[in-house]
């Protein structure tokens, strides 16, 4: 605490004392700042250019506003077209510029909303002139107030509705924006009707605008980018589980130094499935604004999708938990994880083929067949079953010196010995490695304050707490194991999602031979609450 | 497919051949829609008052909402106001209704925005006016479309850059209007820079009103609303890893029907967890425009909040995990469970009160004391790693007969015996259960098309090839032990940036005793990267 005081009040002293240092760090610091400067518009353009490789639709979209907005200006520009509208084409202009999004659905929501609020409190506004012009101005005047405060008040607790907050807020602030206008400037302006009818059909020739260009020029639909977004997030899951199980079973054999970056593409891969929900909400919603995509459908089944989104996402918590047996300090040794390695990669592996079948089937808009995967799938799991069950004493808790005498029989056990040795390597090299930080770190904590030494002792001694918990070693392959099997039960959830998004968005059928046996023969892993498991059919 | 066809066929015939029954049924119809316009009212009130119930803050913000537009509409109703402002006025009421927002933040983020774009739209519109001042209409005309465009498609695709995005969209939005607005009707109008001149002056009107209202009467802090869902989120957490835990060793004893309604607490209490990410960051985003709340601090530290959020979510994916052990079909039998179930509930509170005394920390802004939480919490996790060592023969392979003998011996080396008779009934009655299930839908299928049969048969066989997979019976109770000790060793994250939060929000230190022994005991399980629990201190 002290020092810290001492220190602060150093500093400025230090600061003030030398003043030709401080003036050459100037001179540095704006050289710098040039530096800057100058090549500000070198990275200003390079980013540009990759946000337009990204996405071309980008640099589309914005050419398509400036298109536009320059048709829209002509409404004043011309003189013919200005005669015709007047002062009122810059509510066109405002439209343009408040309406026109990215993709269709978000423009229809967003200019049927303003429409609609527009021709609502249009109407309001002329119902309550209607009562209030026969009266005095002082009458008037606290009428209109009164109307504005609880029509806004009203309006702006309309808008709490989670339902109307999610689908008409847009409108309802409109609506709100409209009825002050036109109340509010009806005290000093004769003709209202007159000011509301131009204001709506201004608006109508914005909207209209921004309907053409967003319908015909390049359009993006809501819903494919929701269907493209649904594809890559089952390939990323896919990806991520191989990559996850392969390098559970290969983190010891490639040296750690790689290990940080062979870990990226893991998270990368369900990073993007996890934060889905709200851009994935916001996408179905402007979805189902728009128009059939295709010839063959009645809707686009954005509801769908967004079921689909939630199971991908609680499948995602599991790979996630997955990804945990990686990263938690109670690692099972090598030797035990060498023991089951082929059959959990091959597993894996069956899984993300299924997941990279279903994202294809989904990108074809047809139905997908599954018999050849489902037979691979449960092969793959009776394998890892078979192995899991052909160590019957590897699950138990003892100390050290029983564990290494245990593996040593284990893996001698197993077929192919390579493994023995690393273990015992690995062993005595993680005790090694512990004393030797143990007393490492003590040595420089002796050196720091007494403080810092405390709270690094009380650290030191959690973390041994932890880790040197005699769990068995099997423990924590076991919940590994668990996790995949769950991963594989949890899969079949994906499956029916698909097939009822397949049914809803009427996808093709899979050709391959008799079609109706391709569909009806899909692998079904219906989830049971037994809690225990019984000897089937198999 | 053919019946289906012919079912299409018949219903428009039936519809038109029973014309007195429809008339019938409208009439029925109509009469249910009559009640339903009458109770609408009444559902409406309904709806409201529980939305104001559950946060009063919104009735008064619609109050505040409909003061703030009575108040500038004065600008334009009364008569000295008005002359001084004029037609203009208008602009000040629409910035009220598209600026004043639910707290200080959003409504200084958008007013700043708003501000600053219309000054810049301004200024540039101005310089533009300046130089296409000197020529004749018709280049005029074409160098305001070429502008219009240019700027238009410049500022729509600065709009995609995550950055400005993120901060400064609305403010983008405004610019281009505003642009729009000064350069289309300087075609027309002599004195633009009137026009710029007014409406900044009326826009700074409005924006005053908003920010007087917004930060004077009943303020609604985002950052308040952000350590408020912090503190909500710990909590329920907390409550949610009990419930479930507790549900895991309850579930056999308390009947079947009950499991669904007592499934919901647990899920809704990690619920908000997950999907948090995109509100947290709007209310961090709005709180960072917000002037400091206390007089301690000189910035609310929005993104350690964040950063506490992330942890929390992460953490609440093991949770999740381990919520999945209650669901999965590969279940641990009751008799195994019994054997740890003490130790179990006993770690799973010691999370809980942990979890719940980081809350209670953050909620009284003060440093959190957890030696003795610390000292439990390791206890627990003892008697749990005791617990598991006591069986060393409890994780074996085998058929069901073995599996019964062996839970017969393993139950029988229990203390306590109670159990065991339900551990055999349990193994039984689920054997039975299947066949029924079997012997039963195989018997209605029968009834059914072939199709659905063999959907249903290859249903029913991927099922049982799952169940019937002889994983060892303590595999699925190794993962949830695994995922509980996980959940423990996260919970060090979540210890971590608490304190962070802690030094970051200068909280109070913590009165009890000599506080600087208690900040730095507090307890800290460092995740480290040993693939081998080592034999530690303890």
């Amino acid at each position: 605490m002290c020092s810290k005081v001492h220190a602060d009040i150093e500093m400025p002293m230090a600061r003030t004392g030398d003043s030709t240092k401080t003036n050459g760090d100037r001179g540095k610091r704006i050289q710098k700042f040039a530096l800057k400067v100058e090549r500000c518009p070198g990275l200003v353009w390079q980013k540009m250019w990759k946000l337009g490789r990204e996405d071309p639709r980008r640099v589309i979209h914005s050419l398509k506003v400036g298109i536009s907005l320059t048709v829209v200006s002509l409404l004043y520009l011309m003189e013919p077209l200005f005669l015709g509208i007047g002062d009122n084409a810059i509510w066109a202009v405002m439209t343009v510029v408040l309406v026109l999004e990215f993709t269709v659905g978000a423009t229809l929501c967003k200019g049927l909303n303003r429409g609609f609020g527009t021709l609502l409190a249009g109407s309001l506004a002329f119902l309550m002139e209607y009562i209030a012009d026969e009266y005095g101005p002082i009458f008037r005047a606290i009428f209109i107030g009164a109307a504005v405060f609880l029509i806004g008040a009203a309006a702006t607790y309309t808008r709490f509705f989670p339902f109307i907050k999610k689908n008409y807020d847009y409108g309802v602030v409109i609506f709100l924006l409209t009825f002050n206008l036109i109340t509010v400037s009806s005290y000093r302006v004769e003709n209202v009707l007159k000011i509301a009818n131009e204001r709506l059909y201004t608006i109508a020739i914005g909207c209209g605008i921004c309907l053409f260009v967003t319908l015909l020029i390049f359009p993006n639909w809501s819903g494919q980018d929701l269907h493209n977004s649904t594809v890559s997030k089952l390939e990323r899951l896919a990806k991520s589980i191989e990559a996850c199980v392969k390098e559970y079973f290969n983190e010891n054999n490639i040296e750690t130094t790689e290990n940080e970056s062979s870990e990226d593409p893991i998270y990368e891969g369900y990073k993007g499935v996890l934060d889905s929900k709200s851009t994935d909400e916001t996408l179905a919603l402007h979805a189902s604004w728009e128009p059939r995509l295709s010839r063959y459908c009645h809707k686009f089944p954005s509801q769908q999708y967004l079921k689909l989104g939630a199971v991908l996402r609680h499948f995602c918590y599991t790979v996630v938990a997955l990804h945990g047996c990686l990263q938690t300090e109670i690692q099972a040794p090598q030797s035990v994880r060498a023991l089951f390695k082929d059959p959990c990669i091959r597993l894996a592996g069956e899984v993300a083929k299924v997941l990279m079948e279903l994202a294809d089937s989904i990108r074809k808009r047809c139905h997908f067949s599954s018999e050849i995967l489902s037979d691979h799938l449960q092969e793959a799991l009776k394998d890892l079953n078979t192995a899991i069950t052909s160590q019957p004493r590897l699950f138990f808790g003892s100390n050290i010196n029983q564990d290494s005498n245990m593996l040593a029989v284990v893996a001698a056990a197993h077929a192919s010995q390579e493994h023995q040795k690393d273990s015992r390597v690995s062993l005595s090299s993680v005790k090694t490695e512990l004393f030797t930080l143990l007393e490492g770190k003590n040595r420089r904590v002796s050196e720091q304050s007494k403080e810092a030494e405390r709270k690094f002792l009380s650290r030191l001694s959690s973390k041994t707490a932890i880790t040197s918990l005699e769990f068995s070693e099997a423990l924590p392959f076991a919940a590994f194991a668990s996790l995949l099997v769950e991963i594989v039960a949890k899969l079949d959830h994906i499956i029916e999602e698909v097939e009822e998004l397949g049914r809803k968005a009427c996808f093709k059928e899979y050709k391959h031979g008799d079609h109706i046996v391709v569909i009806s023969e899909r692998p079904q892993i219906i989830v049971a609450q037994n809690n225990f498991p019984s000897q089937g059919t198999e």
